[in-house]
Protein backbone atom coordinates (compact mmCIF):
# COMPACT_ATOMS: atom_id res chain seq x y z
CA UNK A 1 0.00 0.00 0.00
CA UNK A 2 1.47 3.92 -0.74
CA UNK A 3 0.45 6.67 -2.00
CA UNK A 4 -0.39 7.56 -5.53
CA UNK A 5 0.94 11.19 -6.60
CA UNK A 6 -0.38 14.04 -4.76
CA UNK A 7 -3.01 15.51 -6.92
CA UNK A 8 -5.33 17.18 -4.37
CA UNK A 9 -5.37 20.74 -4.35
CA UNK A 10 -8.73 20.54 -2.56
CA UNK A 11 -9.40 19.84 1.13
CA UNK A 12 -11.18 17.08 1.73
CA UNK A 13 -14.19 17.95 4.46
CA UNK A 14 -16.31 15.61 5.56
CA UNK A 15 -18.34 15.24 8.88
CA UNK A 16 -16.69 13.72 11.66
CA UNK A 17 -19.20 11.51 12.74
CA UNK A 18 -18.42 8.21 10.52
CA UNK A 19 -15.06 8.41 11.74
CA UNK A 20 -15.68 8.81 15.16
CA UNK A 21 -17.79 5.49 15.18
CA UNK A 22 -15.55 3.35 13.19
CA UNK A 23 -12.75 4.41 16.03
CA UNK A 24 -14.85 3.08 18.34
CA UNK A 25 -15.48 -0.21 16.24
CA UNK A 26 -11.94 -0.33 16.30
CA UNK A 27 -11.06 0.45 19.47
CA UNK A 28 -13.58 -2.55 20.39
CA UNK A 29 -12.33 -4.79 18.37
CA UNK A 30 -8.87 -4.27 19.63
CA UNK A 31 -10.72 -4.86 23.44
CA UNK A 32 -11.86 -8.26 21.81
CA UNK A 33 -8.65 -9.07 20.56
CA UNK A 34 -6.08 -8.38 23.60
CA UNK A 35 -7.14 -9.07 27.15
CA UNK A 36 -4.84 -6.09 28.61
CA UNK A 37 -5.64 -2.89 28.46
CA UNK A 38 -1.78 -2.04 28.16
CA UNK A 39 -1.70 -4.24 24.97
CA UNK A 40 -4.36 -2.54 23.40
CA UNK A 41 -2.77 1.00 24.61
CA UNK A 42 0.05 -0.08 22.61
CA UNK A 43 -2.03 -1.46 19.94
CA UNK A 44 -3.42 1.90 18.69
CA UNK A 45 0.11 3.72 19.69
CA UNK A 46 1.71 1.18 16.79
CA UNK A 47 -1.24 2.41 14.67
CA UNK A 48 -1.51 5.88 15.25
CA UNK A 49 2.26 5.98 14.65
CA UNK A 50 1.81 4.16 11.22
CA UNK A 51 -0.75 6.23 10.27
CA UNK A 52 1.19 9.70 11.39
CA UNK A 53 3.60 9.10 9.53
CA UNK A 54 1.70 8.80 6.35
CA UNK A 55 -0.31 11.18 7.41
CA UNK A 56 2.06 14.61 7.61
CA UNK A 57 2.98 14.76 3.91
CA UNK A 58 -0.67 15.68 3.21
CA UNK A 59 -0.62 17.70 6.24
CA UNK A 60 2.37 19.75 5.66
CA UNK A 61 1.11 20.00 1.94
CA UNK A 62 -2.27 21.33 2.87
CA UNK A 63 -1.54 23.26 6.13
CA UNK A 64 0.91 25.32 4.18
CA UNK A 65 3.56 25.29 7.30
CA UNK A 66 6.14 27.48 7.33
CA UNK A 67 9.15 26.49 9.36
CA UNK A 68 9.09 26.58 12.97
CA UNK A 69 11.62 28.11 15.42
CA UNK A 70 10.78 26.55 18.86
CA UNK A 71 8.91 23.52 20.70
CA UNK A 72 6.41 25.99 22.00
CA UNK A 73 5.26 26.71 17.64
CA UNK A 74 5.26 23.20 16.80
CA UNK A 75 3.04 22.39 19.77
CA UNK A 76 0.85 25.22 18.87
CA UNK A 77 1.01 24.47 15.35
CA UNK A 78 -0.09 20.73 16.37
CA UNK A 79 -3.23 22.00 18.39
CA UNK A 80 -4.46 24.94 16.24
CA UNK A 81 -3.52 23.55 12.73
CA UNK A 82 -3.39 20.11 12.90
CA UNK A 83 -6.06 18.76 15.41
CA UNK A 84 -8.54 21.25 13.99
CA UNK A 85 -7.82 19.74 10.37
CA UNK A 86 -8.36 16.35 11.68
CA UNK A 87 -10.84 16.46 14.65
CA UNK A 88 -12.44 19.54 14.16
CA UNK A 89 -11.01 21.29 17.68
CA UNK A 90 -8.43 23.43 18.86
CA UNK A 91 -7.05 22.14 21.73
CA UNK A 92 -5.04 24.44 24.46
CA UNK A 93 -1.30 24.50 25.19
CA UNK A 94 0.48 24.76 28.12
CA UNK A 95 4.11 24.28 28.95
CA UNK A 96 5.87 23.04 31.81
CA UNK A 97 7.63 26.13 33.21
CA UNK A 98 10.18 23.74 34.47
CA UNK A 99 11.50 22.07 31.58
CA UNK A 100 11.70 23.59 27.78
CA UNK A 101 10.53 20.81 26.11
CA UNK A 102 7.14 19.53 27.96
CA UNK A 103 4.31 20.55 26.77
CA UNK A 104 0.39 19.62 27.24
CA UNK A 105 -2.66 19.81 24.94
CA UNK A 106 -6.09 20.68 26.66
CA UNK A 107 -8.98 18.87 25.29
CA UNK A 108 -12.02 20.79 26.38
CA UNK A 109 -14.19 18.28 24.11
CA UNK A 110 -12.55 15.19 22.90
CA UNK A 111 -14.63 14.05 19.50
CA UNK A 112 -13.17 10.70 19.70
CA UNK A 113 -15.68 9.91 22.53
CA UNK A 114 -18.03 11.56 21.60
CA UNK A 115 -20.23 8.62 21.54
CA UNK A 116 -18.86 6.78 24.64
CA UNK A 117 -20.37 7.54 28.10
CA UNK A 118 -17.45 5.77 29.96
CA UNK A 119 -14.57 3.13 29.75
CA UNK A 120 -15.99 -0.27 28.43
CA UNK A 121 -16.53 -2.73 31.64
CA UNK A 122 -13.31 -3.88 32.91
CA UNK A 123 -11.65 -1.84 31.02
CA UNK A 124 -10.42 0.91 33.56
CA UNK A 125 -6.81 1.30 32.29
CA UNK A 126 -7.50 1.67 28.95
CA UNK A 127 -6.20 4.80 27.10
CA UNK A 128 -9.39 4.89 24.73
CA UNK A 129 -7.86 7.65 22.20
CA UNK A 130 -4.32 6.35 22.33
CA UNK A 131 -4.19 6.32 18.90
CA UNK A 132 -3.83 10.11 18.59
CA UNK A 133 -0.67 9.75 20.86
CA UNK A 134 0.80 7.22 18.04
CA UNK A 135 -0.10 9.78 15.58
CA UNK A 136 1.29 12.61 16.80
CA UNK A 137 4.44 10.81 17.72
CA UNK A 138 4.63 9.44 14.13
CA UNK A 139 4.50 12.65 12.32
CA UNK A 140 7.12 14.31 14.62
CA UNK A 141 9.44 11.48 13.70
CA UNK A 142 8.92 11.75 9.93
CA UNK A 143 10.24 15.98 10.61
CA UNK A 144 13.01 14.66 12.69
CA UNK A 145 11.45 15.39 16.35
CA UNK A 146 11.44 12.48 18.56
CA UNK A 147 9.07 13.09 21.45
CA UNK A 148 6.91 10.73 24.08
CA UNK A 149 3.66 11.60 23.73
CA UNK A 150 1.29 10.00 26.19
CA UNK A 151 -2.16 10.86 28.04
CA UNK A 152 -1.55 12.72 31.08
CA UNK A 153 -5.54 12.71 32.08
CA UNK A 154 -8.25 11.51 30.26
CA UNK A 155 -12.21 12.46 31.26
CA UNK A 156 -12.93 8.76 30.31
CA UNK A 157 -11.51 8.03 33.11
CA UNK A 158 -12.89 10.44 35.84
CA UNK A 159 -10.25 13.32 35.31
CA UNK A 160 -10.96 16.54 35.10
CA UNK A 161 -9.57 17.26 31.65
CA UNK A 162 -8.20 15.03 29.01
CA UNK A 163 -4.44 16.06 28.77
CA UNK A 164 -1.80 14.95 26.18
CA UNK A 165 1.63 15.62 27.23
CA UNK A 166 4.31 16.11 24.65
CA UNK A 167 7.86 15.80 25.59
CA UNK A 168 10.26 16.36 23.06
CA UNK A 169 13.52 13.88 23.75
CA UNK A 170 16.04 15.52 21.18
CA UNK A 171 17.41 18.97 20.95
CA UNK A 172 16.14 21.20 17.75
CA UNK A 173 18.51 21.59 15.11
CA UNK A 174 16.49 24.23 12.98
CA UNK A 175 17.49 22.59 9.53
CA UNK A 176 15.81 19.39 10.78
CA UNK A 177 12.04 20.18 11.11
CA UNK A 178 11.45 22.72 7.83
CA UNK A 179 9.75 21.35 5.68
CA UNK A 180 11.22 19.66 2.27
CA UNK A 181 10.54 21.61 -0.83
CA UNK B 1 -21.83 3.55 25.40
CA UNK B 2 -24.80 6.06 24.07
CA UNK B 3 -24.91 9.03 23.25
CA UNK B 4 -25.53 11.98 25.17
CA UNK B 5 -28.44 14.57 24.24
CA UNK B 6 -28.50 16.18 20.43
CA UNK B 7 -26.76 19.68 20.94
CA UNK B 8 -25.11 20.06 18.07
CA UNK B 9 -26.04 21.90 15.79
CA UNK B 10 -23.10 22.81 13.67
CA UNK B 11 -21.87 20.56 11.15
CA UNK B 12 -18.34 19.17 12.58
CA UNK B 13 -16.21 19.29 9.16
CA UNK B 14 -12.67 17.41 9.29
CA UNK B 15 -10.43 16.73 6.75
CA UNK B 16 -11.14 12.95 5.92
CA UNK B 17 -7.83 11.60 5.61
CA UNK B 18 -7.20 10.77 9.35
CA UNK B 19 -10.74 8.74 8.80
CA UNK B 20 -9.22 6.90 5.96
CA UNK B 21 -5.93 5.97 7.26
CA UNK B 22 -7.85 4.95 10.37
CA UNK B 23 -10.42 2.62 8.36
CA UNK B 24 -7.40 0.79 7.08
CA UNK B 25 -5.60 0.07 10.38
CA UNK B 26 -9.25 -1.40 10.97
CA UNK B 27 -9.25 -3.69 7.81
CA UNK B 28 -5.76 -4.86 8.37
CA UNK B 29 -6.76 -5.80 12.29
CA UNK B 30 -9.44 -7.63 10.79
CA UNK B 31 -7.19 -9.74 8.63
CA UNK B 32 -4.80 -9.95 10.97
CA UNK B 33 -7.91 -12.01 12.78
CA UNK B 34 -9.72 -13.68 10.53
CA UNK B 35 -8.09 -16.06 8.12
CA UNK B 36 -10.94 -16.27 5.86
CA UNK B 37 -12.01 -13.12 3.75
CA UNK B 38 -15.34 -13.64 3.63
CA UNK B 39 -15.62 -13.36 7.86
CA UNK B 40 -13.51 -10.24 7.48
CA UNK B 41 -16.27 -9.24 5.19
CA UNK B 42 -19.06 -9.94 7.32
CA UNK B 43 -17.32 -8.36 10.13
CA UNK B 44 -17.04 -5.02 8.46
CA UNK B 45 -20.85 -5.34 7.19
CA UNK B 46 -21.74 -6.39 10.95
CA UNK B 47 -19.43 -3.10 12.57
CA UNK B 48 -21.38 -0.69 9.60
CA UNK B 49 -24.58 -1.94 10.74
CA UNK B 50 -23.67 -1.15 14.55
CA UNK B 51 -22.40 2.59 12.79
CA UNK B 52 -25.33 2.82 10.70
CA UNK B 53 -28.22 2.36 13.22
CA UNK B 54 -26.25 5.07 15.36
CA UNK B 55 -25.49 7.37 12.62
CA UNK B 56 -29.38 7.77 10.99
CA UNK B 57 -30.11 10.02 13.52
CA UNK B 58 -27.61 12.71 13.15
CA UNK B 59 -27.61 12.31 9.94
CA UNK B 60 -31.82 13.12 9.57
CA UNK B 61 -31.15 15.87 12.08
CA UNK B 62 -27.97 17.43 10.03
CA UNK B 63 -29.60 16.69 6.14
CA UNK B 64 -32.94 18.52 7.21
CA UNK B 65 -34.31 15.53 4.79
CA UNK B 66 -38.04 15.86 3.71
CA UNK B 67 -40.33 12.92 3.19
CA UNK B 68 -38.78 10.76 0.23
CA UNK B 69 -41.71 9.13 -1.74
CA UNK B 70 -39.66 6.42 -3.47
CA UNK B 71 -37.08 4.26 -3.74
CA UNK B 72 -35.36 6.30 -6.34
CA UNK B 73 -35.42 9.46 -4.04
CA UNK B 74 -34.28 7.30 -0.98
CA UNK B 75 -30.98 6.25 -3.30
CA UNK B 76 -30.64 10.10 -4.79
CA UNK B 77 -30.18 11.45 -1.03
CA UNK B 78 -27.93 8.65 -0.08
CA UNK B 79 -25.74 9.53 -2.99
CA UNK B 80 -26.18 13.17 -2.87
CA UNK B 81 -26.33 13.67 0.94
CA UNK B 82 -24.79 11.07 3.10
CA UNK B 83 -21.98 10.04 0.78
CA UNK B 84 -21.20 14.16 0.19
CA UNK B 85 -21.51 14.59 3.98
CA UNK B 86 -19.44 11.21 5.19
CA UNK B 87 -17.23 10.70 2.42
CA UNK B 88 -17.10 13.96 0.09
CA UNK B 89 -18.16 12.33 -2.88
CA UNK B 90 -21.33 11.97 -4.89
CA UNK B 91 -21.45 8.76 -6.38
CA UNK B 92 -23.90 8.51 -9.48
CA UNK B 93 -27.14 6.34 -9.15
CA UNK B 94 -28.80 4.20 -11.81
CA UNK B 95 -31.90 1.73 -11.21
CA UNK B 96 -32.28 -1.80 -12.68
CA UNK B 97 -34.53 -0.75 -15.26
CA UNK B 98 -36.24 -4.10 -14.95
CA UNK B 99 -37.04 -4.08 -11.50
CA UNK B 100 -38.54 -0.94 -9.41
CA UNK B 101 -36.22 -1.97 -6.35
CA UNK B 102 -32.76 -2.27 -7.29
CA UNK B 103 -30.16 0.56 -7.58
CA UNK B 104 -26.83 1.50 -8.01
CA UNK B 105 -24.24 3.66 -6.61
CA UNK B 106 -21.29 4.01 -8.47
CA UNK B 107 -18.22 5.21 -6.97
CA UNK B 108 -16.11 7.01 -9.73
CA UNK B 109 -13.48 7.98 -6.40
CA UNK B 110 -13.35 6.11 -3.46
CA UNK B 111 -11.43 7.94 -0.96
CA UNK B 112 -11.65 4.44 1.38
CA UNK B 113 -9.23 3.11 -0.76
CA UNK B 114 -7.12 6.32 -1.40
CA UNK B 115 -3.95 4.91 0.54
CA UNK B 116 -4.72 1.85 -1.40
CA UNK B 117 -2.99 0.47 -4.77
CA UNK B 118 -4.35 -3.17 -3.95
CA UNK B 119 -5.74 -5.69 -2.04
CA UNK B 120 -3.29 -7.32 0.57
CA UNK B 121 -1.63 -9.95 -0.58
CA UNK B 122 -3.83 -13.49 -0.54
CA UNK B 123 -6.75 -11.51 0.11
CA UNK B 124 -8.34 -11.66 -3.47
CA UNK B 125 -12.14 -11.72 -2.15
CA UNK B 126 -11.70 -8.94 0.52
CA UNK B 127 -14.65 -6.02 0.21
CA UNK B 128 -12.10 -3.58 1.58
CA UNK B 129 -15.17 -0.72 1.85
CA UNK B 130 -17.95 -3.36 3.41
CA UNK B 131 -18.56 -1.47 5.95
CA UNK B 132 -20.39 1.28 3.96
CA UNK B 133 -22.55 -1.63 2.83
CA UNK B 134 -23.36 -2.48 6.67
CA UNK B 135 -23.76 1.32 7.68
CA UNK B 136 -26.64 2.06 4.57
CA UNK B 137 -28.12 -1.22 5.77
CA UNK B 138 -28.15 -0.32 9.33
CA UNK B 139 -29.44 3.37 8.48
CA UNK B 140 -32.11 2.37 6.37
CA UNK B 141 -33.36 -0.15 9.01
CA UNK B 142 -33.47 2.50 11.43
CA UNK B 143 -36.41 4.25 8.74
CA UNK B 144 -37.66 0.49 8.37
CA UNK B 145 -36.47 0.37 5.25
CA UNK B 146 -35.15 -3.37 4.46
CA UNK B 147 -32.63 -3.40 2.02
CA UNK B 148 -30.07 -5.82 0.70
CA UNK B 149 -26.52 -3.64 0.12
CA UNK B 150 -23.36 -5.45 -1.34
CA UNK B 151 -20.47 -4.68 -3.49
CA UNK B 152 -21.51 -5.68 -7.07
CA UNK B 153 -18.08 -4.61 -8.49
CA UNK B 154 -14.78 -3.32 -6.99
CA UNK B 155 -12.43 -1.26 -8.76
CA UNK B 156 -10.07 -2.72 -6.30
CA UNK B 157 -10.52 -5.88 -7.44
CA UNK B 158 -10.02 -5.33 -11.67
CA UNK B 159 -13.23 -4.20 -12.44
CA UNK B 160 -14.00 -0.54 -13.99
CA UNK B 161 -16.02 0.83 -11.24
CA UNK B 162 -16.98 0.69 -8.47
CA UNK B 163 -20.33 -0.15 -7.64
CA UNK B 164 -22.77 -0.64 -4.56
CA UNK B 165 -26.05 -2.93 -5.01
CA UNK B 166 -29.08 -1.73 -2.72
CA UNK B 167 -31.99 -4.49 -3.16
CA UNK B 168 -34.84 -3.03 -1.14
CA UNK B 169 -36.81 -5.71 0.07
CA UNK B 170 -40.03 -4.45 1.72
CA UNK B 171 -42.51 -2.52 -0.04
CA UNK B 172 -42.35 1.45 0.48
CA UNK B 173 -45.21 2.25 3.13
CA UNK B 174 -45.06 5.91 3.19
CA UNK B 175 -45.72 6.48 6.94
CA UNK B 176 -42.71 4.07 7.56
CA UNK B 177 -39.56 6.14 6.47
CA UNK B 178 -40.40 9.31 7.28
CA UNK B 179 -38.65 11.31 9.61
CA UNK B 180 -39.98 11.37 12.94
CA UNK B 181 -40.30 14.64 14.77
Amino acid sequence: MSRPGNKRPEYHKINRDLFVLTYGALVAQLCKDYEKDEDVNNYLDKMGYGIGIRLIEDFLARSYVKKCHSYSEITDLIAQVAFKMYLGITPSVTRNESSRNEFSLILDKNPLVEFVEELPAGRSSLCYCNLLCGVIRGALEMVHLTADVTFLQDRLKGDKVTEIGITFLKKLEEKKYRRKK
